[in-house]
């Protein structure tokens, strides 16, 4: 059978040789499969490593450089600001004071009303907004990341430390919670960035996050009732039960003069937001009009205190900097577990939120974004963060967006922004006391209502269905059950599906294209042709211990039905079956184990098993369990035309 | 560029369009890509739950019949005894008769040293031996399967329950949860077998029960050092620690009467295994030892007792047949949850070995065992043992083994076992009064030892490291923690190696293989060359949310190393990068999100981004989500070749 001698063990790492067909076929080179370059254990281990911990080889730039320009180099890695500092410009610098100033005048409400959504005094949402964004400004290597306090985190910090401490009764316990649950949220994000780990949060998919905020979103919504109606009790719980129930059963505190404000203003903001969505150049209209509602609405209770003692305020905000709040770091008691557990939830969430918008504005104007820099310096950030009385904070996708859209070049918007506060910090906190708490409930749902982006889950429904699933297990689980379950159900449904795919991949029967060497699925191509005495067939994902009994099973059936089909249609007798690999692409023990086992099985029934184009390693494997030696001289191909060619040429050279 | 002016939505499903390349190139005909026929998603759930659920088709025979066929095909579907029933004949029963025969002098003493290393009384280990084979016989597929209870199982159940009740202090409590633990087996076998979720056990991978079967057999081995040294009062806890303290602080209860008696017989047993193993003819001497042994060491403590009360012996059994014991299962209590897990546990470790057992040796006779009807039939023999006083059985490797060699033809070897077994339940289970507890555990110590299997670890090392990984942590997880949770981190280390192979695919570039229109990876393969300003990328994974991140930094990363490969060596600039699509086997929402930001990022940096042969799915899910718009005319060719003849004529064409 065919002219090529080589023993397989003997296969030459690289050779062509030329086989002369016995007939007249139009002669065709049979090449032979080579096995990948020789590796070492060591080095294989050492690729391998490197492909998981530096797939961006962020190193590269610093080879063949002298020991200054290494020093510089590294100088630049660490801290990005030795990078774009050196080079700024007072034309940035106007550019940033217009971009910074913008978003200053976006972050002090949200930083108020953030705060109030992680039960957290309004104060340290302000404080949050000028620590960390000082911080990421000398890390950070994103240009255009607004760092402060952001809705996701604020929320599942609220609800997960509510879960056991109340904020009104132990206001200072909570308070040391929160602190210490940014603290380990730092450490972790840090660790993971120093560890090269940040591919941990890839395995929260955009499907499952799309289905989180969602349904985050709408609790947070319902939640905001609370000072949307003026209702005085109110559940802690984020479940959407137990929020429904709150509304319904204090009906009694609903306040019709909280009510018509807080519509009035809703509507206000919701048009602001519909005309810089419809003109992107009126992007400052909705960014401003949040700090707008909060000076109208302050002056209006102002004027009107007297005579409407029935809308609740925010009161009084004591004056002056961060104070430092090393001390009030928990680390030893009951509640040091939750404080790990909400730090690991809202500094994986954060870090999530963070680098993918990081990246996405990084892709609009072209440069890079090193995933893992970003996780330390946002670790770094929190870390800081829990010394000076800031909770977690992270880039913010809204606000990120508006600094964007007012032409911020560099993180010196970031400064400026933290600048801006720092005025308001020193000088304007008492005019905060009239600000009304429903104008703050108006905020944040317009906020989080940009969250629930039901096109993209019809967009999901549409292109995959177990994506979807993913969606919908996550935007359910965090409504009705809880925010850490919800994750868990969501990021098991996407794993699931990973799994799914390998436990049952696709197989197909492929033909020719006439007049080309190229074999195409048969169900997929019309003009695809079955080659007599021939069946090739596809295996699409890697051969795992996980569907050796299944692929078994189902290329048997193949072999089963196409024999079938030859009797009914009295063609000649089926003798060759094709494997092409080319998809296949790893094996393991059971996969060597089962393609040993079914060339036997199919040898018994006088069935030729040949392999068409294993990749490197699939043929390193079967080399290396001896599988290879049993499908003997002839049994590996090139390309599945060389394998038609060859085996056709030798049957009608021994007939 | 070019002439397919096809828009991409309007592609035909089938369909050939020849391009007249400008130039004098050879002409090379242009395919366009098709798009798979399209089905309804009620038709792809249908297919896919096919898939998933019937990957055998096990209906196929039923096509195209009568009733009445349909009728007896039905029949002999659920009773494959009417399938073999019908020509049964006196040759086939002799060949039975004699391989029954056979194992039923191995199921006599294995099952009474089964009991005891389940910590149940010896005569239930019997019990097991008959009810059990008499319901495979008539629901089982395997010929060869000689039915019974197992070391790994009894092992298992043993450590389990022993945790929680002491079978000594409480035995009525203890034999209770052992019988509703193996209803609970049997239960969940059945609904496996049932609900066709059999693949579950395939997520058992051989690495890890070869691991598996190893660190139990050293535990039981070391457990029945309590026999053999003749050790009165020991742990019951599988767990190595215990069991080793416990040998050496009992130092002054060894026996050397027992100890010296122990390892004669171990030597005996162990040669002759060994004879059996080199001239498998001699099978019988293997399988005859343990009962000779057990003979002759009852022969010879009941002559040497009056001098010898040093030798620990079974003692008193009860004659008689099973009694039944349905009215023992222990529906609520506190120890409920005890008894499903440890009947979840056994009865899938009890299914694997079942299951495995059974396809191996219709393999070897080229029969098809059904998985899903054998976890039915395992389960149905299981909820009718616990009904009649016996635990857990399956089909076991080492009896199987001696059953086949042996010459069974069906599995009427197993109905001609179950009587012998019941001759000796009614007449001579005095004679065993006398039996030295010494000798079944080198009963046992034989059985087991060959569990261990050195020669396979070494194999998974020298081919897959990973699969050794999961090996070692199988081994030493059960070893040193506990049995589920060796269990446990092995199957998790199995499934951390298939995300681990999706999050960080292999990407390679390749090169033309001189005169064919094959591409290969320019490393594997030395006469392979680059096409002067493109570059030619494969991938080799679905495109998943857990690896978008990577895939798009790895691609980069390639174009911007060859960009300094060709400015190093002053080749032609880089203008098009292919991306062989041949083995991304799936794509979901966030790998088409990828493709089309790297499209964006690529078209800014004046590259062109197509893709070669994406593959029916993928070609879909680009579609739905109109990425593949964003990659225009000319974006997907069939193959690698095509697009760069398509694309390089193009250039030709407009210098």
């Amino acid at each position: 059978m065919g002219v090529n001698s080589n023993r397989v063990e003997d296969l030459p790492y690289h050779g062509t040789t030329i086989r002369i067909p016995t007939e007249a076929m139009p002669p065709l080179e049979i090449h032979s499969v080579c096995l990948p370059p020789k590796q070492t254990t060591f080095q294989k281990l050492k690729h391998r490593l490197g492909e998981i911990f530096f797939p961006d080889n962020p190193l590269h730039r610093f080879k063949n450089q002298t020991w200054f320009t290494k020093l510089l180099l590294g100088l630049q890695f660490f801290f990005p600001i030795f990078q774009w500092g050196p080079e700024y410009n007072v034309k940035l610098l106007k550019s940033d004071i217009i971009s910074g100033l913008t978003i200053a005048s976006l972050a002090i409400p949200q930083g108020i009303s953030y705060a109030k959504l992680a039960s957290l005094p309004p104060i340290v949402g302000l404080y949050s907004s000028f620590v960390p964004p000082l911080i990421y400004s000398v890390l950070g290597s994103s240009r255009h990341l607004a760092v402060g306090p952001v809705s996701i985190a604020s929320l599942v910090m609220g609800s997960m430390l509510s879960e056991a401490v109340s904020s009104t009764e132990e206001p200072i316990l909570y308070l040391k919670l929160a602190f210490t649950a940014t603290c380990f949220a730092g450490l972790f994000q840090a660790s993971l960035g120093l560890l090269r780990l940040g591919f941990i949060i890839d395995f929260l998919s955009k499907a499952t996050l799309i289905g989180f905020m969602a349904g985050a979103s709408v609790i947070v919504i319902l939640q905001q009732l609370k000072g949307l109606l003026g209702i005085v009790h109110f559940t802690t719980k984020m479940q959407f039960f137990s929020v429904m129930s709150s509304i319904f059963n204090h009906r009694g505190e609903w306040s019709w003069q909280t009510i018509v404000m807080g519509f009035i203003f809703l509507v206000f903001l919701f048009t602001t937001r519909h005309i810089s969505k419809t003109k992107p150049k009126l992007f400052w209209v909705a960014a401003a009009a949040p700090l707008t509602s909060v000076i109208i609405s302050t002056v209006l209770v102002f004027f009107l205190s007297s005579k409407n003692p029935h809308i609740s305020v925010i009161g009084h905000l004591p004056k002056g900097l961060n104070p430092p709040s090393s001390n009030m770091l928990y680390f030893n008691g009951p509640f040091l577990a939750l404080a790990i557990k909400t730090g690991i939830i809202t500094g994986i969430l954060s870090l999530t939120e963070g680098v993918a918008v990081g990246r996405t504005f990084a892709a609009l104007k072209n440069y890079q974004v090193d995933g893992n820099k970003e996780m330390m310096a946002i670790g770094l950030m929190n870390i800081c963060g829990s010394c000076s009385s800031c909770y977690v904070t992270t880039g913010s996708f809204s606000r990120s967006a508006v600094n964007y859209n007012a032409g911020a070049k560099t993180v010196v918007s970031n400064i400026i922004m933290a600048a801006a506060v720092l005025v308001t910090l020193l000088f304007l906190m008492p005019l905060f006391y009239y600000t009304p708490n429903v104008i703050l409930a108006a905020i944040i749902i317009t906020a989080v209502s940009g969250l629930i982006d039901y096109q993209a889950a019809y967009r999901l429904w549409k292109v995959d269905k177990l994506d979807f699933l993913a969606c919908m297990c996550s935007f359910f689980g965090v409504l009705f059950i809880s925010v850490p379950l919800g994750l868990a159900i969501a990021a098991g449904v996407s794993i699931f599906k990973i799994l799914l795919h390998v436990t049952r991949p696709n197989t197909m029967v492929l033909g020719n294209i006439p007049r080309t060497q190229t074999f195409q699925n048969l169900n997929r191509y019309r003009e695809a042709l079955r080659i007599p005495s021939f069946l090739i067939l596809a295996v699409e994902a890697p051969i795992y211990f996980a569907n050796t009994t299944y692929l078994q099973e189902r290329i048997l059936r193949w072999v089963r039905e196409e024999e079938e089909r030859i009797k009914a249609s009295n063609e000649s007798t089926l003798k060759c079956i094709i494997l092409d690999m080319t998809a296949v692409t790893a094996i393991d023990t059971s996969g060597t184990d089962m393609m040993f086992e079914l060339r036997k099985m199919l040898d018994k029934r006088s069935l030729q098993l040949v392999l068409a184009n294993p990749v490197g390693t699939v043929m390193e494997k079967l080399q290396q369990s001896k599988t290879l030696e049993s499908f003997g001289l002839n049994g590996v191909y090139l390309t599945v035309g060389e394998a038609v060619a060859d085996i056709s040429s030798a049957w009608k050279a021994q007939p």
